[in-house]
Order: C-alpha cells, then sequence, then structure tokens
C-alpha cells in the first residue's frame, strides 16, 4: 500500500465536478441542459490572437522563452497599466505565467512556510484554499457577507490576524460574488497588512470584467503589492494557459527562481499570441463582449431575484451571481442536483467557495448566451 | 520588510542562468559563443505538428479542456506504449500536464509530507530536488559514479532509506549523465521500494533519445510506479509546455483532484498539436533528428576523452556528456566561466546537479550543430 500525502484529504474535490459530469452523462443520452456552472468565458478567443498565434507558430516560435517571459510582452503589459490605469509599472516587475494558477502558487510559495496562515474571503475561489494546502499552511476564512459586500473589512482583517498569518489575499471583481474593492479599501486593508509585517496578494484576474465603471488595480495603492492577473477571462484566452503577476521589486529574483523550477517558462506560442491582445481592434471585440456580459446581467439579476432568490449587493463584475437560495432550501447541494435531474439547469453549489453558509447559496454563472439564460429562467420558473 | 518563506533559502538558482546570461552579454557585443549548455533541442517542432497546432487554432479549439487533458490525447498515448513498448496502460492512468514539470510536482505533492524524504542520484535533475523543497521536504542524494554507470544500486537505496523516506526517483536516460536503467534494474529497486511501503518514480523524459538500442518503459516492470514523459525532449516541442505522468489506477483521482487546483489544464492548442506527434510522417523526422545526436555524441564524446577529460561511462542517450574535469581544475565552476569568458565557450557546472563532486564535473549538451561542436572543441584545445 502506498502512503498519500496528508494533504490531500485537506483538498476537496470540486464538488461541481461531479454535477459537470452528471450533467455530460444526461446530455450523452439526449437531455438538454442550461449550463449556468462553467467559470470560462463562452466565446473562442478573439481572432487577431488566434491569427498572431497561428503566426508564432509560422515563423517557428516553439522554443522555451526565459522562465520570467518574453521581453516583449513585459512590456507590453507594462505600457497597459500606464494605458489604463495610469499606473507605472517597471516591466522587470512583471513576471509571465501559465495560467494565473501559476502566478497563485509562486507568490504562496515564496511567502508561505508550513503552519502559516493566510486570510481570505469566505466565500473565495476554492483553489487559494489548496494552494496553501498544498505548502501545509493554514488558509483562514474571513467570513464576509452582504453587509461589506462581501469583501473583509478592516475589523475583520484586524480580528482574525494573528502572528501565524503571513499574508491577505483579496480579489476584485470577486468570484462567486462580483463585488469590487474600491482603491481606499485596498489602501487602508494594505496599511493593516503592512504594520504587521505581512504581505498583501490582489486577484485581478476579472478585471476588465466589470459593469458600472472600471475598477481601479491595487499597483495604484502601493508597488508592494502582489497582484495576479490573466489572459483568460477578459482577454477570452482560457486554453492558452496564461497569466501574469506583478511582483515588488524586492521579490522578482525570487520568483524568477522558482519559476524556473516549477515550471520552466509560460507556454511561448501563447505569450507570442498575448501580444496582439492589447492592439485596438482586440480590444474592440473585447468591449463587444464585456458589453455581451452586462446585457446577460442585466438580464439574469432582477430574474433571479423575481423568482425569490436574495442577491442583497449588485454583482459590479466578473460573470456570476451568488445567490441566497434559503427561500427553497437549506440545503444548496441537494438543490443544485436536483434543478439538474429534474429540469436540467446546471449550477454552481455554494460549498464549492467554502465554510460560511455554503448550504444556502450558489453560484449562477451568465457564461452562455442570452437565450439560454432565458430557457434557464423559464425551467428554474418551472422547478421552483 | 515583507518575510519570505524559508524554502528559498533553500531553493539555490541554476548557477548556469549567470553564465547564460553573461553569454548574452557577451553575444550582445559582438563575441562568438559555442553553446553547449542548453539542455533544449536546438531544432524546431517538427512541421507535422506545427501544422496540427495551427489546424487547432483555426478550429478554435482554446477553452480549458478538463483538467487531466483530453481523453483522444490519453487514449493516443495509451497507444503509443502498446505500440512502442508491447506494455497495456489504460488511457484513465494518463494525466496530460503542463510540461514534465508539472507531472513532476503533481507526483511529489500526493507523495510527500514535511520532513519526508526523497532519494534521488547525485548528480541528478536540479528540479527534482527543488520540488520536494517547495514541499517542506527532504531531497537525499545518492552519490552515484562510474562503478553504477551513474545510477543508484540497490545496496545504497536500502543503506539510504529510512522511515522518513516517502519514494525513490529514477532517471533513464539520466539528466546529466545520458546512463539507461535496464528493465532488471528498476524491479529489482522496485521491490526495495515497495517493501518499505515507498513509491517509485521514475523520469522518462528522454526516452526515445537513446543510441544504441531502446530503454523499456519501467511501466513493464508494474502499473504501480509513477512514471514521468515529455513532449519535449525526443517529440520537440518544448515551448508547447506539455508532459504526462502515468500514474497507479488508485492515484489517478488524487491527482485529477490536484491538478483542478494547480493548473486547471495543459495548454489546448498544444494538446491537439501533440495528436500528430505519434503520425508516422512525425515519426520519420524524430528518428532522423535522433540519428542526428547520436552522430554529435560520436563526434564529442571521443574529442573531449582526447582532450583529457574523463568520461568514464559511454552515455546511452539524452543529449548529454557528464565529463570529470579534475585534470585541469579544482573548481569547475571557476573553470566553466574563464571558458567562456577566454573562448567562448558555454557549458554547465557540476554544482547545479548536486553536492557529490561538483567541484570536478561539467556537462557538455550536444544541443546544437555538428559545426558548432567542432568548433566548440577547437576552442577548448586552445583554452586548455
Amino acid at each position: 500500500m502506498m502512503r498519500s500525502a496528508d494533504r490531500m484529504t485537506r483538498i476537496q474535490p470540486f464538488h461541481v465536478m461531479a454535477l459537470l459530469a452528471r450533467a455530460r452523462e444526461l446530455e450523452a443520452a439526449g437531455r438538454s441542459i442550461v449550463h449556468m456552472e462553467i467559470g470560462e468565458p463562452d466565446f473562442i478567443t478573439p481572432q487577431p490572437v488566434i491569427d498572431a498565434g497561428i503566426k508564432a507558430l509560422q515563423q517557428g516560435h516553439t522554443h522555451y522563452t526565459q522562465a520570467v517571459g518574453l521581453t516583449a510582452l513585459r512590456e507590453r503589459i507594462a505600457l497597459f497599466y500606464r494605458e489604463r490605469y495610469r499606473v507605472t509599472v517597471e516591466p522587470e516587475r512583471i513576471v509571465i505565467t501559465p495560467g494565473a494558477s501559476a502566478a497563485l502558487q509562486l507568490v504562496m510559495a515564496t511567502l508561505i512556510n508550513p503552519g502559516n496562515a493566510v486570510l481570505m474571503a469566505d466565500p473565495g475561489y476554492p483553489c487559494n484554499r489548496n494552494f496553501v494546502h498544498l505548502l501545509n499552511g493554514e488558509p483562514r476564512g474571513i467570513p464576509v457577507d452582504a453587509t461589506t459586500a462581501y469583501q473583509p473589512s478592516p475589523e475583520q482583517v484586524r480580528a482574525h490576524w494573528d502572528e501565524t498569518v503571513s499574508a491577505l489575499m483579496l480579489a476584485s471583481p470577486s468570484n462567486p460574488t462580483g463585488t469590487l474593492l474600491g482603491e481606499q479599501d485596498i489602501q487602508q486593508l494594505f496599511e493593516i497588512v503592512r504594520e504587521r509585517g505581512g504581505s498583501l496578494v490582489v486577484d485581478e484576474i476579472y478585471h476588465g470584467l466589470t459593469y458600472a465603471g472600471s475598477a481601479q488595480t491595487a499597483l495604484a495603492v502601493s508597488g508592494d503589492i502582489f497582484v495576479i492577473n490573466s489572459f483568460s477571462k477578459y482577454f477570452g484566452m482560457t486554453g492558452w494557459r496564461l497569466g501574469w503577476l506583478v511582483a515588488p521589486v524586492s521579490s522578482v529574483a525570487e520568483l524568477d527562481k522558482l519559476a524556473q523550477n516549477l515550471f520552466l517558462a509560460a507556454p511561448t506560442p501563447a505569450q507570442h499570441a498575448a501580444l496582439a491582445a492589447f492592439e485596438p481592434d482586440n480590444i474592440t471585440i473585447l468591449e463587444a463582449r464585456r458589453e455581451e456580459f452586462r446585457i446577460r446581467r442585466d438580464y439574469l439579476l432582477p430574474a433571479l431575484r423575481e423568482l425569490g432568490f436574495d442577491i442583497p449587493v449588485t454583482p459590479e463584475g466578473a460573470f456570476y451571481l451568488y445567490a441566497d437560495c434559503s427561500r427553497f432550501t437549506d440545503d444548496s447541494f441537494s438543490f443544485s442536483k436536483q434543478l439538474l435531474e429534474e429540469v436540467g439547469v446546471a449550477i454552481t453549489p455554494g460549498i464549492d467557495f467554502g465554510n460560511h453558509r455554503p448550504e444556502r447559496h450558489v453560484r449562477f454563472a451568465y457564461t452562455t448566451s442570452l437565450e439560454n439564460l432565458t430557457e434557464g429562467v423559464r425551467r428554474l420558473r418551472e422547478f421552483l
């Protein structure tokens, strides 16, 4: 009998995967399923980026790049911060990674010793907990609710901090709640963290996908904040596996060293393709897609509220609605399973996002067409 | 002041990176450098695979695949084991990963608790030590030399084993020494490991690149061995970042769960492209390249020996020669630096591969043309 590492019992599988597998079974048997569980844009990558990827392959760009990524791409991202946020970021502080996943892992690995705690919102992105488990740290959820727009408050961060804490993780827009943090919120939280000798990590992978004004980057607050971003969501490049990390200048050498060991480099064709992602013709396409997401949100949010789901804070970004379903059930996982079996609507149960009242919450993703969402709402009405 | 995790002092940067940076400086200043330090085939990816990658992009394959990879690719790899090795591997046991790096990390993370030791040959692939450091384990080097063809012997494994050991890592062909393990060697080592309740992990990423007979996979010995492979070396797909792992059937669910969290999925265009890697037209190209590597080895090995480097065991695979340079120096790192500065030849100092007599060894990679190798040897002669 082989022994398994202890962390494997602490790392939970995503419950939605079981639902997704069942949804595929049902589809294979001829049932129609409305997918509102998937955290990935339904659009394929815009043509200008696909064309740039094809060109990179035609030109034979198939060797490794340096571990921190193509210089031209790091420079282009630096320019993007100047253009979009009016913030100066030196290209040397940007590390290109195989997806935001690798960026999250790099940061955690440079910060966390076994036994160290990392504070994060509960509900929150499930992988964050598991990156901490990987390193035998303690993911410490801060229970958040509508009173603070599902973001940790300064009081909560102070109350949850102790000497074992090495970092605070924030996400703006947040998954699963779609809520933002303002520049002043970030400033205030950063000061609390800094006073305590900790690090602040801000997940901005849904930046660009906001529907009422735009979000400011945490880098406007300080260059000593770790910021994670991705080509997956706004840029629509999920399958290419490309993200980036902006780090304090003093951390770059350590991150480079770790990247050399853990993943060698991000995929080369993807890095070349991503250079086209910032061009005006591509941004025009992305902005049209953002408008489409806004239309979907503006349809789905009132429709769900009308059905009796409680969504007390209007989500300003990402493509998720986190809904209180306690009017219908006190077991959101069974509710999700029933919904799938009886009317063919797939959603994500709260349990995947943490321990704070998961049984009374579900997440709806509007990563499918307005037509599908309308059909989904019709089926929900029938079910309820 | 931010605190850094303790592992960051244990993870050493690759010393060759400093040499590589200096080599690029010299090149930028107009100097000619013969590169014999690079662990990457000089050939670009063969055209059939590039064409398949282009086709995948044209068809819009830009979304995530499932975490364990495309079913068609897992099935194709299973068929490859049947065709090439006459070994049955169920597709369900194959996990597609973003490079062999991710495969190594997945395996280690499922096996190692903090404080657990992993046995591995010294000299060996440097990242292996650091994957163990990532998890706060102890990489325990087994000092190997020519008497056992630079592979751990059964006696050594028994002597280095204690209750803290969770796994033995082997590599065949080995980096940096290019030596192989026979099926009986693997069988014997596997029995020692199994008797002690540990796991055996075999790195086969240089499989296919052997120059006198072919290597048998460890999977012929047992389905309970973890085997790592890659599209980077034999298949020439380094920059695409694609590898795979064959795992015992009982471990697949845990690996899947971990893959979902750590990297979501391997790059999608690369997975589609890799389907073409096994086709006869591509294999023909790969076999011609293997022949080219053989010709280079057959030139470089006697040439280095004639110059006075001691290479007691003829390397049968990979594209490396690990040479004892103690006739010229007792400090191989300074020797490497001097060689670069004075005659423009870049090689890798022994220090990057471990602690067992690194100061008297250097690694030559024959990942450059015969013409360049000839020029390199000429410069070496001049230098010595």
